[in-house]
Formats: structure tokens, sequence, C-alpha cells
């Protein structure tokens, strides 16, 4: 066998570090037609992260930082029993460290970095928490996960948090948006490739990072991208917000003490936006950095399935209870639809609560029957209900030009003949039409349910509602656990 | 905003496992010219995997593991008290599990997950661990690391223990020969990304997986690539191999109990391959496996340098210990060499060791000097020793067609006038020329005088060449560390 070229520069290892072969490489970048050099933006970040602060955040950001932490608590406990967390906690204890922190709805207790990971699979179990439409990350997750697990080991204040909590948002989401969709198209996991950055960002904000242990952090982050489309279906897909928090904590931890990175990990010609995607559009991290802010954007899913099923859920419910509709008055229920809500969800007899996610026909069944979209709607005993499999043989969807794919046309025939229309433009739950608090609080008691005592999920709630007072952030990690 | 289509299908989450996706799917697939579908890989490299044996391992594999083993805890050695492994190991303390495994060369004890990612940094820290020329991969530091903390913690024998090694290491190679050289182009470090899969082969194979738990090992080991080539020359660089080892490590150990991922994480369309690479030849995968292996091919540096000054290095102490030269004796030093050659290591006048390790002159002289070139013949005391300073103005290297990147043509012109001259094909160290064990024990010797005291580095040294014979692999990790 004979060397290569590669192996000779390769095995050179710290070459590019030498002006010889920088030179080089500039000759090489040369090559094709003069581009503009990208700005510093790993640099330009890690300055803005650090010059932020709670008390210039605009209202809406302090306002949907603290849902976002509400509605990621919520998921959490939720998840916190399934197989999927039962698996990884039981597989970590023995290698586990201190316990310097505890898990939402459980009584073991780990060190920062496997509580991050594990309170972040437990987030992700559902598909139900917090979504940046616009990339389709999940932003609390890896950063919740990684900064809650560090508040309850160090104490810092509720402010202090938000503020990491919003920083670590933009930095994942504004990333992810300079190489969506083409990232997400070619198979990565955005939530957990972009969600490293995030933790690095919050956690090194709240260690006290110098701009140069930011940059060197955001690089180690770079480092450590997780996960692939197609995993989606499996535990892995769980997994992947988890170590995205843990990989972006191990980051800032390592930085903190001096560990060093490359100053342009995510900008430079074989940094990771380069090497991770075919679309870099350094303007969606630059553009009104501080004045606009992605965490503003942040959604919430009040029903636990697929968001194409979500306007056809919130009809229901609002001809249910507004119209006083009983289901067994329900003669045929028509559903104008795109054909996207079809080819996603056109299962017409699920058998269990999983295969329940992929049909519109069970979903507005549920709702009708229910008044709700839960995951205990999703469940084998929701959908093999009788008076559900009876409804939802009444449903019929027709695919129809016009009605977008986050849209439905709700006409219900009953069996007197009058019929109740209903057209849902923006579902419950949309930027347009957030969740507002009340319906916040229902989805996170009713997560929490059979989990957690009534009195101590809204103690939780209410924690997570003050953190702008809080002068321990890490008293809503205590409070979650089970039997606290 | 409006929704897209993407946040749809995305936030659908668990619709890519329903029939109606896999359909559309399928009928987007099919758009293209029709391509064969890949092979099962990810379940052909798990029942290969598990079925092998050292028993049945050839002699020529048998002997390279052994002394993969040997290269490589030597420069673990030899990297342990370097800065970065001091910075990481402070960072880690406070949140290490309980004391199950060493460091080499060191005191403090670690659980496995992060010895692993420890003695995998201390193991890359000169760029002196052993080369799979083909890729580029260094096979030993993400296995090795990880099969080795999990033998100190759980004894198994040395041939399990090389069996391990072997299966490990021809999993990262050849997944590496498979998407090489596009991957490593684009600006990934291959021995990262790569580098999770031999762990978790060699870790999975240790810890007894069943073929179901393998398949989900590898998938969860596709799903935490690590490493960036902008990160070479910073601590970074050390970091992969490292967290390459944890990570693989961690697959295995979710996959053991019962985590589960895809079963084709990595040839399936949006899977590994294809998502992080522009090539995919699935025969480096399946040709030969179990008759052909890849650590047959590893390579051991004998010099603490880029390969292209190899082969002046090699003639320098060839002419200065056979023909008797003198420093003091040359008059002149004239190499015919590749153009890379100045390309890459052309610094005339270096001041520091790393700066060193960029010089064709400075290589020469000290190796005339010294009569080597391991890590204290590239440090800033041999830089700036006046002797190798007057030597190093003596070298002539003039680019000349016909001689190759790994090779030279060296004539030294004594101060009477007579002249010696050396043509080096292959330089020590390579494939056609490998270093033989008495040159590996030499450099393992050298690497960790001052580390360890002589006899207990011989003590390590022969329980590596005893790995066949030992009862308990993790009995070479206590034997490394300090105080032993």
């Amino acid at each position: 066998m004979s060397m290569n070229r590669r192996s000779l520069i390769g095995a050179a290892g710290l070459a590019l570090a030498t002006p010889a072969l920088q030179a080089g490489e500039a000759a090489e970048a040369a090559k094709p037609a003069a581009k503009t050099p990208p700005p510093h933006v790993t640099k330009i970040l890690a300055q803005w992260i650090l010059g932020s602060s709670y008390d210039t955040l605009p209202d809406p950001v302090r306002r949907e930082s603290v849902r976002s932490v509400l509605n990621w608590v919520g998921v959490a406990i939720g998840g916190s029993h399934h197989e999927t967390v039962d698996v990884a906690v039981s597989a970590l204890q023995p290698f586990s460290g201190p316990p310097q922190a505890g898990l939402f709805g459980r009584t073991e207790r780990f060190d920062i970095l496997n509580a991050a990971f594990l309170n972040g699979v437990s987030s992700h179990i559902f598909d139900f928490d917090d979504t940046h439409l616009k990339t389709i990350i999940h932003p609390a997750g890896p950063v919740a996960s990684a900064i809650l697990a560090y508040a309850e080991m160090k104490p810092v204040t509720g402010k202090a948090f938000l503020d990491a909590l919003v920083v670590g948002i933009e930095t994942e989401c504004r990333i992810g948006n300079a190489v969506y969709p083409n990232h997400y198209d070619a198979g990565w996991h955005i939530t957990g490739t972009c969600g490293p950055f995030g933790a690095a960002a919050a956690a090194g904000k709240l260690m006290g990072l110098t701009e140069q242990q930011m940059v060197y952090a955001l690089g180690l982050a770079a480092s450590q991208p997780v996960g692939l489309r197609e995993s989606f279906g499996s535990m892995n897909k769980s997994f992947n917000p988890g170590r995205a928090a843990s990989n972006g904590l191990f980051a800032a931890i390592l930085a903190a003490k001096g560990f060093t990175s490359s100053d342009g990990m995510i900008e430079a010609k074989r940094g990771w936006a380069n090497t991770i995607s075919t679309k870099q559009d350094w303007s969606e991290i630059t553009d009104g950095l501080g004045s606009r802010y992605e965490a503003q954007l942040n959604t919430y899913k009040p029903f636990a399935c697929g968001i194409v099923m979500h306007p056809t859920i919130d009809a229901a419910i609002q001809i249910r209870d507004a119209d006083h509709v009983r289901p067994e008055d329900i003669k045929r229920v028509d559903l104008k639809v795109h054909p996207l809500v079809l080819e996603l969800t056109g299962k017409t007899a699920p058998k269990t609560g999983l295969e329940g996610k992929f049909s519109i026909y069970h979903a507005a069944a549920v709702a009708f029957v229910e008044g709700a979209g839960g995951e205990k709607q999703f469940s084998d005993r929701a959908v093999n209900d009788p008076r559900v499999v009876a409804l939802r043989q009444k449903v019929v969807p027709v695919i129809t030009p016009g009605i977008e794919p986050a849209q439905v046309d709700m006409t219900v025939t009953l069996n007197d003949g009058r019929t109740v229309h209903r057209y849902i433009e923006h579902a419950i739950g949309s930027v347009e039409k957030p969740m507002s608090d009340a319906q916040l609080d229902a989805k996170f008691a009713d997560l929490a349910a059979g989990i957690l005592p009534e009195a101590q999920a809204k103690r939780v709630m209410q924690l997570c509602r003050s953190l702008p007072e809080l002068k321990d952030a890490g008293d809503v990690a205590r409070a979650g656990v089970s039997g606290a």
C-alpha cells in the first residue's frame, strides 16, 4: 500500500497551524470566485452571550422564557416513567458521579452531566416539548436540562437562569436558522446537532466564562453534534436532546478550566457549518442579534401528536365545548384537509396509542369524546375505547385545495340534521394563536397527574412562574422530584 | 410566521415509522434512476462482531493487535502530563463516578466513561499514536481507551480483550473506508466520527450484547460523531479520540440495558453514511469481512512529527549510526524531496519545539545530532540547541521530480570531501517497513521516561506483550498508573 497525499498531511497533525499550510489553504480558497470571508460568528455570538442580561431582555421574551421552562418541566415530568427513561437510568447508575442533581418525577440523583442527559431524554419522550417552528428545533430540552442541573449544584438566581436560557435558545436557533433546511433535509436531527451550542452557551454564561473560554466552549460543542433522523421512532430520538444537553455542558465545563479549541469553529472553512450543511446563511446568526429573539417564537403543543392533526382536534374541542355537541349525537364529521394530513395521519383503524398518533380519524373522535388531545388520548386505552372507535368511523376527511396543512374546515352533521361548522386558520399552539398561560398550566397538570401529587405539581408550576423572583433557580428542580 | 411543510412533518415526530410516510419516502427514493438498495451493513457488522473469536484470528492480526496496544499504552503514558490532560482531569474530577479505572501515568481514578475519555485524550497528545494510512484514522485511541477502562472494572481475558480490539478497529476502519476521502475532505476528523463505532463494537462485544443490542449500540454510536478538522492545532484535536471512546462506550452501556435505535443507522437513507458523507462504498464494509483485517495495516510512527519528514530522519540516523558520521564533520546535507515536503515543513528557523515539527531543516539536523526523532527532539530545548541550529543551516532540500512525498534522497558531504548517500524508498514505520518490536519497545521506553520508573515501564511493556496469556487484561491498566 502506498501512502496517499492526505495521509501525509493528516499525519502532520498540527500542520494546519503553520503559516506554510495556511498560505496553501489561502491559495486553495482563492481558486473559486472570490467570496466574502464569513463574519466571525463564533466570536460574535460569544460576545453577545456574555453581554446579555435579564434586565435588558424585552418583556415578551422574559414572558416566553418562563413559559418555555414551565412547558419543559411539564413534559419532563410526564415522560419520567417511560421505559426509555427507566432503561437509561438503570444503565447509567453504576457510572454516575456525586448526587448533584435530581430527575423530574423520580427519586434517583446523578452528577449534573448525567442528570442533564436524563432530564433531556425525559422531556422529549412524547415529542410534546416546545418547538421553534422555523427550524423544528425543540429549544428547551438541550438548554434547560443542562442549566437546571447546573443550578441545582451551584445556586443561581431565577433572573440569571432565565437569561442563560434565552441566550442558549438564541444561540442554538440562530445557528439552526443558518443551516436549515439543508442540514435537516440531509438527515440530521437538528435539535441534537444545534442543541450542544445552546447548552454550552447557557451553561457557560452561568459559569462566568471569559469571552475566549466561551469561544472554546462553542468550539467543543461544535465538535459534538448528536442525532440522525433515521432513529426517529426509537428511543434514540429522545436520546438526542438529552445528549445534546450533556455534550454542551461537558464543553462548558472543560472550557471553564482552560481546554482550548479553534477560534472559528462555526464559520471556518473546515468548521461546523461548512462541514455539516450545504447552506450557511451567516446573516441568520448576526442580523438583529439582541433585538429580535428566537425565544419569542417558541411554541408549545397543546396536543400530543403531529401538528397536522392539531387544527382538527382544536375544532372538535371547540364544537364539543362551545356548541355542547355530544359524541352520541354526531352522525358524521366532514373534514376538508391538505393532502399531507392523509399522507402523514391516514390510519383508519389504529390499534395502539402510538398508531393513534398517526390517525386523523382517531384524533377527531377522541377529541369529541374526551375534550382533549393529550398523551392520555393517545394511549392504547383511548384508541380502543368503543365510543371512540364508533365515532372515528364517522370521520370523513377530504383533500381540498386551498386548505393549508395546519388548517382544517370541519362540518359536524348531527343525528337531528343540524350542522355545526368550524374553520381553523391557525390552531391553538401556533405562533399566531399561542396557548394561554391557563392552557399551559392545564397541560402541565395533565402530564404530572399520576406522577406527582396534585399539590406538588401546582407548587412546581408556581415556582416556574415565579422564576424572575427566585433567589435559587435550582428550587424548581428540587421541587419536581418524586417525594419532594 | 407560517408553518412550513417540514415543520409539520418534523413535529409529527414518530411519523417516519408509519406505513403512510414510508410509502411516500419510497416514492421519493424511486425518483432518481433505480439504485440497488444498500446491504444491511449495520446488521452484517453486528453479526460479524459477535461471531469473531481470538481463536480464529490470523497470526499476523494477533501480532498486530498486541503491537497496537503496546504503542497506544506508550503514547498514552507519554501524553499523560501534558497541560491538555491536566486541564481535563481537573475539569472532570467533580463530576466523576466511582473510581473504576485509572489513568496511564497518573494517580487519579475515574468512572470508566471518564477514564476512557481521558486516556483517549492522553494517547493523541503528540499525534504519535497508530495510523491506519488508508483513512488516517488513529484506530487504537477510541477502541482501546474504551475497553481497557471496561476491563479494569470487569475482568476479561487478554484473548477476549485483543479480539474486542480487533473487531473495534475493523468496524471503525471499514466504516471509514466506506466514506473516505470525501468525508474527511469535507472537514470531519475521521478518528472522532468513526471511532464511536469501534468503541461501541469492542465494548459491546466484551459486554456480551445480543445481535439486536449490538445493532442498537452501533446506532447510538452513529448518533454521536465527534470532531472537525478546524480544531487541529488546539486541545480539541486530542479531545476527539477521547470523546469517541466515551461516546462508543456510552452507546454500548445503554444498548446493553435495552435502549433502542434504528436497525439500519449506518446505511439507511437518513442514516449515518448518507448524512455525513457524499461517498458510500458499502463494499468496503462487507468485502472480505473476517478474512482480510484492517488491523493488519496499522502503522506506528517512529518519529514525533508529520510523515513527510520521516524518510529524512530515517536516512540521517542510518548515516549517523551505520557510517559513523559525526555532526561536526558535516559540511552540507543535500535532500532531494517532493514539493509537499517544503509546503508542509519548510520552516528554516523554528524557535519552538512545535515549530520544529514543521521544519525539515531541524528534523535532519537533530537526527544527526541526537540519533532520534522522538518528542524530545521536537522540544524547545532541542530546537534551540546550538549544535542543531548550526547544522540545520547546512541542510539544502531541493524539489526533485520522481521523489514521492514519503521518500528522500540524501547526500551528506563531509568536511574532508567524502560523501555518504542514502535513498529511502520506504521510511521506517511505513506498512512496507514496519517498526520492529525492539523499536516499538524503545519508543515506549522513551515516552515513559520521566513519567514512570524504568522498571515499571518495562513491566507494563511485558504485560502488553503477554496479553494473549493474561487472565485479566485490566492488569495492563493497573500496572500503568503512577505509583503502581
